[in-house]
């Protein structure tokens, strides 16, 4: 496939996942914007940009993973010097969305910081986002720019159709994530079971129990994130204990924080697959771990926004 | 209990729930605002505020049920009023969110109508908002003013609690109800049960697939709102077929549109329990329902607000 | 007559005035573009746009006549829906601007909601409105956006000098009317009277008296829109009592509600001249009524919005 | 009367009518704030507030007339001073609001300056405007802070009541005045006449035709504003030819630029009253002009707004 | 040089320095745009634009030089009809910007007034300013949109290479003109001075003390503006005082209001050099002034906009 | 001194300074709010405010020093949550504003992130601004809510003065401090002097020469901020080296990255006077360094605020 951009198509990365972003340019046949993005001694950001992004249509690659506050800002003030310099559009690719987690009020006095994010973005000067799997889809609500908003599942999906497990079982690992499982399940054409989860009380630890048929099965669990992976092994180990006959584990954006690595490593999972939403350095990649690119699917849809071709092919 | 009300406090209703705004007046102890919402013979809505406003701290209560367009414009024009006419503070009471389900694009080019309302009132003049079980939590975030968001699950945990179901389950009517389930079912400490559905093609019908334990037991079906209650009555009748014992069932908002007190009707459900947030019709209100009333908690709310103490008692 | 439109020329209509929209699409040569708006039954709208719109410069049309608060909220949505989709420019094309006579606070505590609805529909994302015959030309300044603002007055002087009356005097209708009519008076070279009216208390009806030699004269009463038809009836009654030869009526807006078409039936008026801002329905087109099109006026309007040139010649 | 001011009330003056700021002041029973307004060499203004107003409730008094520009920015710097220095709410107290008469675009390429101006008071800083009889009363719409808008109308009745003139008439000078010439003959109990003005073509002058019964009677124009007052008194003199016993003229406001007092002299007008909205200079003070003050109406609308009560006595 | 504009270019000149404008036009190779800018005899301005600007990139030359005020209001009222006539950008080309020196409190309770101006140019509809050397570089970000700053201190420094004199410094002639000295220094390869400048009490004169060496030397004080000639006339006579064997002094604005023309003449000043960003009446075009054109600097500047390449290249 | 502070009074402190914030409390006689701000093992902040905030005036203390972006993130998910939590005044207490040197574009395409941060505050609800000495004052300016802006030099003035050294002079160690220099000069009552410093050529390393007499004198070198302390230290030995007979320095803000501890104890810096707005950690404070409090100036300032007492006492 070769796409045709116009003249004033720019593409930059940020720091946070500059490899995804080198993907994309060369799925696009491009080059990568020239800019510096250094961090004086004192923890402040400069930025360069080294050359003239007068009446383009930029397009910057950042996600906000770990350190998440200090990719935001570099986000934020990459967004300020660029519609200073008369960029004509710019959008934010963010395949990782940081803080999506805080998109809402679980407790009193709680900040909503998801919105928060996106308010700061839009006050920047940010024109449009195209993203992948948001934590809840009604964070597309919290802005008022265009959201282009992507999905990994269908690449999971595809992954596991060529593995032609038998007799599989999609399920969700807390009470939130059965929509996500069904999703997956529609497209493998397989049924789903739950992880029920409850805290009785606060110094009691969580109860979980599994809803749904998983005996002999092979279970896949899916979930958008995985943070300290937690909740996935223990559901896994859970599902092999009551009678899986393997659990492979799966979910779009890798946060992989803490103990992530270590528990996923001893843990009933038999193989996890992620994509490359964010950046996994080599020491977690190991090898229970399967990677995919979303390259491709963020590449086709920066070239049909930049040629005002409709992108919801890419989502239906 | 017996509140204090400063002497800027105003409390007006609007056309959509009058009833509910009056129980809250007397148990507030005041009376409500003068003021009369007429439709002129061409369709346009005349509001006249018959006393001063200047300087207050004005609730408006209004559900924007059917038809909800209506509510909302007349919502939106008397906003505008209170606003030109010096108002302080304007606290929008909205038992009833409508277009709530209107969160996200679910497909491509679809508008997120519930994050418009929140714009509208904003726009208008809004200054806070005070609402009950929102479709999602996340529309929280669709406001950048305060937002108080109450539940009204305790209420119906209650009405249960008080009959003394024996052997109790409580089940999610679709896959994105699992949350809500859990919710409930801490409350009376049960297990929770999943109807999944899926729809293979467009012109195949949906496939429903209960998952989780309901033999005999006495099933209890949660949801924020019934619409056409095609999903809670179809669920029901299921729930039946698969060996419940009883089916009851439950939810805040009783939009009842269409066919719905007849499905109702001619269900297996055996009690549907709901809360007034909508005005419910005299000729709606069928033996099988059983009303509870939200004024007592949106009266203690409001008054909260009023005084400036913590609203969070309420939903701790 | 033919236009040239661009590749990203988009035209949607709702559901007030298709067949004004359908004779536009005709009249510019291009087919209307595919959306669908319904309602569910609970009152709620759903809009689907059928084809992508990125990078369009969007034409929506819609009066927003009776049901004005319906298709207000029709319209914002639409507009919502367009914004989300990335469309470039989104102007409203409306023929009738509802509420227009809200447009300033005749008592204490009123809203003024024409401004209101300017500041919804910008909110909303609208980008440029074009519209015919505010009932206040002050009403363009309600807005933030560039308003292209259309008179069909020379559209029912070029009738009335087909029809070659003899001996004519144009008159307002009450004493607000008295520079619309000096308008048409000019283009039809005729002197002008006036029918003053004034309530000396509440519980008094309304005093007319004519001002202005009407003896004998065949009376052209004009207004901007006639809304339930007493103040035109009772006008034209008075001028046949007091002497006119005959007695012609026109208007831009045939809002023409309540008793409006019995009224103007039993009246005096001999020829009642309308345009199609708004979409007559067949039982209300009596045989006094003459029905002519703005869409020539506001076709090439938009073509000419479209193309970049002067909108300036249409009504100067 | 005794007015009752609290501690943070404050009320400051600026350069175009400082006469009545003290009037108002003395009425009110306030000192004047301290501040200094003053004009460096290249035209620059500078502004020195004196005393603190932390926490204030301001009053600035300031009409826009001429040199309208200087008058505008004067008062824009001002709130600009006052927002930064903390002032809680800023009151505009503006008796004439200048460029009233540029509220629409009359032909393609205009300006709406009145808009402009009520968007730049807003973006100063601005939470509310007081004046008086804007040039239309939509120009409140202009405005989404609240407006509290009265009318010199019944001030300038009163003074006619009390001279007690038989058989008058209330004349418009000009189509558009009608609806004010109305509310003026509504409060005397007197009929109307009218003005008609039309201008054939570009070259040829003006023809005014008089519209109503003004033979032997003493008729009395009204209008807003009097600028270079042509329009008045060429209808004045109108009048006095066609048979009218004596002319009287009113208007709020005395705007009396270029040759409008030698007019006024020279002209058929017997006496012209104007209340003080505009400081009127010593030598434009002639005989035939009697003027009115704006101040009790003015200063009794500062305390009700001051001590939130309502406004509406005011002007019902 | 020829410069290639596209057909949607329209530059347009107010009436503070149409000759620059004039000049800038010539060396574009365009016609101004069309408009009328006059006042009425009451103060207001009334803007005529005599050719449609749909669609086009405006370009609106005004120095905000004295009167100031006026040329703001006209400013902003030019700006508001354009953004009514629909014109897709509007930068405004402000060679001088009025009251820089306002740009912090340097005392309480003082307005921010350059902060303003950029406010309500904003608020008005600007897309984009093109200024020559601010009084602080800070003024930038007063604004969100871009701002193109260029400098006239290349200018100044051509002209004195080619005077070619010897033993030169540059002077500050107050505390917080070193940056700037520094500059000019730079770029003629020379050492700094500086005349600190100091008040011990209010009711004391200012203190002058000179610091570095001007022995002998050609002095060359430099400033960003020349207001009333105080401060840079005093220093130039206190360094010929002190020893300097000449003085010449430069600035890029000549505000010279009040005494500045006489000051200068009497003062010890050789020559000054001053560009012509604010229009300089021939009287006070004395013998010692050399005028320098920004015409070239802008213009170029303007091209590159119009065809968005990069601006850099003029100040780097 | 005792405060008497209202009982909506509440002042929180996030994790730069706390020190100071519980200095400042104790000063003020009030407990400083329960608020935990934890980061999760991904890097996100977690906030949750213990304590009702409703309808209170709160004061936020956070230095935005290193690590700056986490601080400025912390700070932001602070005032969202507070806004959303009905709090009635957020003041942000900021007595280190961190990214204040990138205040203007030096050169193409930089950001302007001083003015962002402003942007975000204003955008996160801040309601009013403390802080202390800006490195320019124009900053002030980028804001349109209330700033206070104290002044650290004083503070600094005091300490030199009881000190009494002999024969001082007050350096600025670079071209633009000489404001500054001169400030706390005029205090002392002490000449100036100057480090003008230029780079020659990209590869050329930066040329230093003192201007000004300091031969045999006590230097004073002062900045806003010592960040690597390259340019004082660098500025002490060059004055030691030309004759002064000892060197003391002196800033407001101790930012000390890098290699500043290091480069400040082996230069010739006699002694370093410094406030604490910035958390100096123990293994900083050495011998050199004498440090001051600047808590009870913000105290004061805050306790003026709260009670709506002029602020301007505290800087005049």
């Amino acid at each position: 496939m070769s796409y045709k951009l116009k003249k004033n198509f720019k593409m930059f990365t940020l720091n946070s996942n500059s490899e995804l972003a080198t993907e994309m340019a060369e799925l696009l046949g491009c080059d990568l914007g020239k800019c510096s993005v250094t961090q004086f001694s004192d923890g402040e950001i400069q930025i360069n940009i080294e050359e003239s992004v007068r009446g383009s249509e930029v397009f910057v690659v950042q996600s906000t993973s770990d350190p998440a506050n200090e990719h935001i800002m570099e986000l934020l003030i990459m967004v300020d010097a660029l519609k200073r310099a008369s960029a004509k559009e710019i959008t934010v690719v963010m395949p990782y969305y940081s803080y999506a987690r805080q998109d809402r009020k679980a407790r009193s006095r709680e900040p909503i910081t998801a919105k928060l994010i996106a308010n700061l973005l839009e006050t920047a000067g940010v024109t449009r986002i195209l993203t992948v799997d948001f934590h809840a889809p009604q964070a597309q609500g919290f802005f008022d720019i265009p959201v282009d908003h992507l999905t990994g599942i269908p690449i999971l999906a595809d992954y596991f159709k060529e593995k032609a497990l038998e007799d599989i079982v999609i399920v969700a690992p807390h009470n939130g994530g059965v929509v996500r499982a069904r999703k997956l399940a529609s497209l493998l054409n397989a049924p789903i079971a739950l992880i029920d989860r409850r805290q009785p009380t606060h110094d009691v630890s969580e109860i979980m129990h599994i809803i749904g048929n998983i005996q002999g099965k092979n279970a896949i669990i899916i979930d958008d994130l995985i943070d300290t992976a937690r909740t996935i092994t223990s559901g896994a180990n859970a599902l092999v204990e009551e009678g899986a006959k393997a659990v492979y584990a799966c979910c779009t954006h890798s946060v992989f924080s803490g103990p992530a690595i270590e528990r996923i490593q001893s843990s009933s999972i038999k193989e996890l697959v992620v994509t490359n939403t964010i950046k996994l350095p080599e020491e977690k990649l190991i090898d229970k771990i399967s990677l995919l690119s979303v390259a491709p699917l963020l590449s086709e849809a920066i070239e049909r926004i930049h040629n005002e071709k409709a992108v919801s092919p890419l989502f239906e």
